[in-house]
């Protein structure tokens, strides 16, 4: 692993090399041997009969020490070839202007990342986006590529190698036994699911979300009043995918904002997003009145010719919903909710982001830029989750998912925010219905407002059950939440535990294979594999080390108990015992049940026993 | 704030002081000056206009800077005068055995706790628990405390000074709009909630667990291999309290454990639970197979005489149940279940506990030792949830519940372990149904099992959502839950951890005036009272260190923004200054209607909105 550059200007150096325990494979869809997709291999100890643990991988070719890692010449284009048999339409570049990095110039401009990158357009009348080739009928390569990644284990599953190994409550949700390429094209196709990769991203490995898939997770970086250049953007992105972020989400406000995205871009091998009127705010001194739509075209067409795969748009921040939020205790706490609020009271008019919604739909659709459809009114408080300034947006979303799709854009739908537990099922449900299933991607919820510091928890709960209900991604939050910017540690601990979430979320669903690294690490467990342990968790760095600092010795990772209990009092040892005892006693079960009149029932199968 | 002692022997110092920003208070219930509850009253911005908040204190005499802590004469003995007037015998005390000890002398030998202690047991035919009391129609000392202590701001409610705060859902509990002891002798009386207060514990500031008061949390405390003599396990206790643990179990296996336990009751202020079969297990040289009525029974003695509040005991462990965790994929994880299989097995006999029950009833009656019943077959693993091993405990621990009622004694039930969370209302529902509404005390449960190190996280997730559909008590998990002894930071985020899980509890039931303290951070959130803010937190240390690491400077402690966006991005900001302009223009409201058609419906309040 290479420590963290910070120099301020061209990033040279970011986190590699493997996660500990495992290495980086990469396998094809059937028939596609020019398809690599990439995932995570955990050796485990072969003498305990195990396979080798291969798991879902974000991490990019970072943890491959095989790869040749340079930042200015950016990632290898994986989709190049697939984009350029689309026949797209090669277009000259919008020059970058002094007002896109802020006026800023000589050493305290940020270059340039000297990557190459070509600028296409989709031609009118033709497919461009994921969902227009979905309802021609046609099964793109990403539909391929994300189709082969989510079918992780279910391999096995499908040609009946396997039982089915998980039940579960899916609220609706229609998880496949197996993930084919026309089932993605389906899903896609109908607005249930979205790929968000804009074709100026060739560096993607593209992912899919919906919630008939694997539950995905989003990480915020951003630079911000104080921080930070090029190279510590590029280090949170590479260090947040590294810990399982399946899209980026680049909030910078700065200043040097247009380069420091371009070098983000060229090194991203997941989703970024963006919130454009962010930098539009930049561009006219930061007075949300001076705003218009030239300037915001200009900047979505700047922002879609970089790469980025799905804007976040506040356009149900309508003038009239406005008034809804006088009473909150927290009034408007999206920046780019209150953004456009202002907007609309200092014009007296409708939102430009509305009123010229279909205008923005064409300027996507050309470069296949998802919707990401901002919830500007979300609650702040859980005082105010579910009220009617909140609840009159999501409506109003609806309403412009369905433009969205008519134009062929894609679209996911951002929802809150902090909501006590009771009204987190209202918000799914209602979102499913009025957004017709578009992809809900929540904010938490947080699910309560009691414990500034510790709000990666207050929200992981929330995020839990949102995922379970329904919510296709997850917004992280960082234990900084409300307090100040998340360091390296903040960004891992947030990403942790919205990878926990996601998974739990996978688990209740009833994803057929989920449990699958469940039961390999409690396997590892009752069997004492410490380092199987340590290695199948999401951080096994963190596992080993908490390990150590009560029972250092290497002797003691291969130690029949732990520090818990001690030899003596280990349960897992008594229990283990035990089942050799009880082996042997063969006639043990029979015994048991001159114990218990009735006793006969107590040996059904566990399913059934519920 | 005193440095925590390394001592072995003697506790001398324990960390003590209030918590930043507040200050203990006592007030009385009506008509009884001579019962003083503690509460903790956070002082906050008198120019905001708030009044100082208060909240639900368990940290006992050692955050009253007025208090003189003295660990060899313990602590005040708050209910002795009120044990007094019920008339129990003195009884000579079973004499200190060097079993009890470990057989350890000389210096290796942690001397007894020098407090005074006088033991007391029932007359039989006399009423001595607080369920015979309440059956009789007795309102106890204890229920008129706890009463007060949970009425915490119901006052105001009751009286019609302020409006119902909360809505909820609280899947079949009654929470009343103000708790009257008359409630609490109901609740108490029907076995729905219990008051753990050993008569021999007069130190005891009591506290009620049943699912129509505040949801409670536990931490386990103890010794164990390595380990720790009684001032580090005082020093835990009082750092578990600091944060808000409402019972400590001590889990203690090692020697010197009857002379530990001594000098942790003699000083705590919440009800200790224990596990004496670890205890016996200690008597018998660590062989599950020489345990035997004797050992057991006299230990239930010892420690009931010292003061202990509940016991968990494993008697739903039989004989004929062993054989259905064979097949799980980590057998039997509770150290309790599989000492106790252990020694069904080893003897090919009906588990003692379970044939005992009577006695040991009345042995807990003598001393009004609450139970806790065991979940000795509870899931080591997701895999192994709701299996027929654990439901069929579950069935006997309904049939001891009500042999424990009908013996006089109070009774909770312990739950699971790792559920994942689709499986974890059935669990809940199943025990309220099997065991008469006797009160669960649930560890977690984790609901998934892939996240070693994170354990809080996993398991805060679903105790949230068991404490919602019904849980009374949490037990915590630390960050170091499978892998290693928790040290000070780790007990601390796991007590932090299970406060978030109980308040978000709280809140989703529909807990009359829960939503106060969330009201309360998030005005304070609004308005950029910064200091009030994090004293509002569950943690004011950490919430003010991550502003610190940020913003540093003293002045940014009244800024109105932060450093997530910065003075020009603050959507608080702007949402304030909107505010202020959205009261200025008085037609605005008019105004947006004329936007909307049929706007009107846009302004109902909340509740109808949803």
């Amino acid at each position: 692993m290479t420590v963290q550059s910070k120099a301020a200007a061209r990033p040279d150096t970011v986190t590699t090399g493997p996660i500990a325990g495992s290495h980086k494979i990469y396998t094809s869809p059937p028939g596609r041997a020019d398809i690599r997709v990439p995932f995570r291999e955990i050796a485990l100890d072969s003498a305990a009969r195990e396979e080798p643990f291969r798991a879902y991988d974000t991490s990019g070719i970072y943890t491959d020490p095989g790869a040749a890692i340079d930042l200015s010449a950016g990632l290898p284009p994986v989709r190049r070839e697939w984009l350029a048999r689309r026949g797209f339409a090669r277009i000259d570049a919008r020059a970058v202007k002094p007002e896109d990095n802020g006026n800023l110039g000589g050493d305290k401009l940020v270059p340039e990342c000297p990557a190459e990158h070509r600028v296409y357009g989709g031609k009118p009348g033709q497919p461009v986006t994921q969902l227009e080739f979905a309802r021609a009928g046609i099964i793109t390569d990403e539909m391929v590529y994300v189709a082969h990644r989510e079918n992780l284990g279910r391999q096995q599953a499908a040609e009946g190698a396997a039982e089915r190994l998980a039940d579960g409550e899916s609220f609706g949700a229609a998880l496949p036994e197996f993930v084919t390429p026309e089932f993605v094209r389906q899903e896609v196709a109908r607005g249930r699911a979205i790929i968000p990769a804009n074709i100026n991203h060739p560096e993607l490995e593209p992912v899919i979300i919906g919630r008939n898939f694997l539950v995905k997770i989003n990480a915020n970086i951003g630079n911000s009043a104080v921080t930070s250049g090029a190279a510590e953007e590029v280090e949170k992105l590479v260090w947040a995918i590294r810990w399982g972020s399946d899209t980026v989400m680049d909030l910078s406000t700065g200043r040097n904002i247009h380069n420091i995205r371009g070098w983000i871009l060229r090194n991203s091998p997941v989703p970024i997003g963006t919130v454009p009127i962010y930098q539009a705010l930049e561009k006219v001194d930061g007075d949300p009145a001076k705003l218009d739509w030239e300037v915001f075209k200009d900047t979505l067409i700047e922002q879609a010719e970089q790469g980025v795969d799905y804007f976040t748009i506040h356009a149900g921040v309508r003038l009239a919903y406005v008034p809804l939020t006088a009473r909150r205790v927290t009034g408007i706490v999206s920046r780019g909710g209150s953004i456009m609020a202002r907007w609309c009271l200092s014009h007296h008019k409708e939102s430009f982001l509305y009123e010229r919604f279909d205008e923005i739909c064409d300027i996507m659709r050309k470069y296949d830029v998802s919707f990401s459809l901002g919830d500007g009114l979300r609650p702040g408080s859980n005082a105010d989750a579910n009220d009617a300034a909140q609840f009159a947006e999501l409506e109003t979303l609806g309403e412009l998912t369905r433009i969205g799709w008519d134009k062929g854009c894609q679209v996911m739908i951002e929802g809150p925010g902090h909501v006590p537990m009771h009204k987190i099922k209202v918000n799914m449900d209602k979102q499913l219905r009025e957004c017709g299933e578009a992809p809900f991607y929540t904010l938490g919820p947080l699910t309560t407002d009691i414990a500034p510091g510790y709000d990666h928890i207050t929200s992981g709960i929330g995020a839990a059950m949102i995922g379970w209900f329904g919510t296709a991604m997850l917004c992280y939050v960082t234990p900084k939440e409300h307090l100040g910017l998340p360091n390296r540690d903040d960004v891992k601990v947030g990403v942790i535990t919205y990878r926990i979430a996601a998974h739990a979320a996978d688990l209740a669903k009833g994803h057929p294979l989920a449990k699958l690294r469940d039961d390999a690490v409690s396997r590892a467990r009752f069997e004492f594999r410490w380092e199987d342990q340590f290695n199948l968790g999401l951080d096994p760095d963190t596992a080993r080390e908490f390990h150590d600092e009560t029972l250092p010795k290497e002797a003691h990772k291969v130690a029949h108990f732990c520090s818990m209990c001690g030899p003596k009092f280990c349960s897992m040892k008594i229990t283990q015992d035990l089942r050799v005892e009880a082996e042997r006693m063969a006639g043990l079960e029979a015994k048991s049940r001159e114990f218990k009149a009735g006793g006969e029932q107590l040996y059904v199968p566990e399913a059934a026993a519920e």
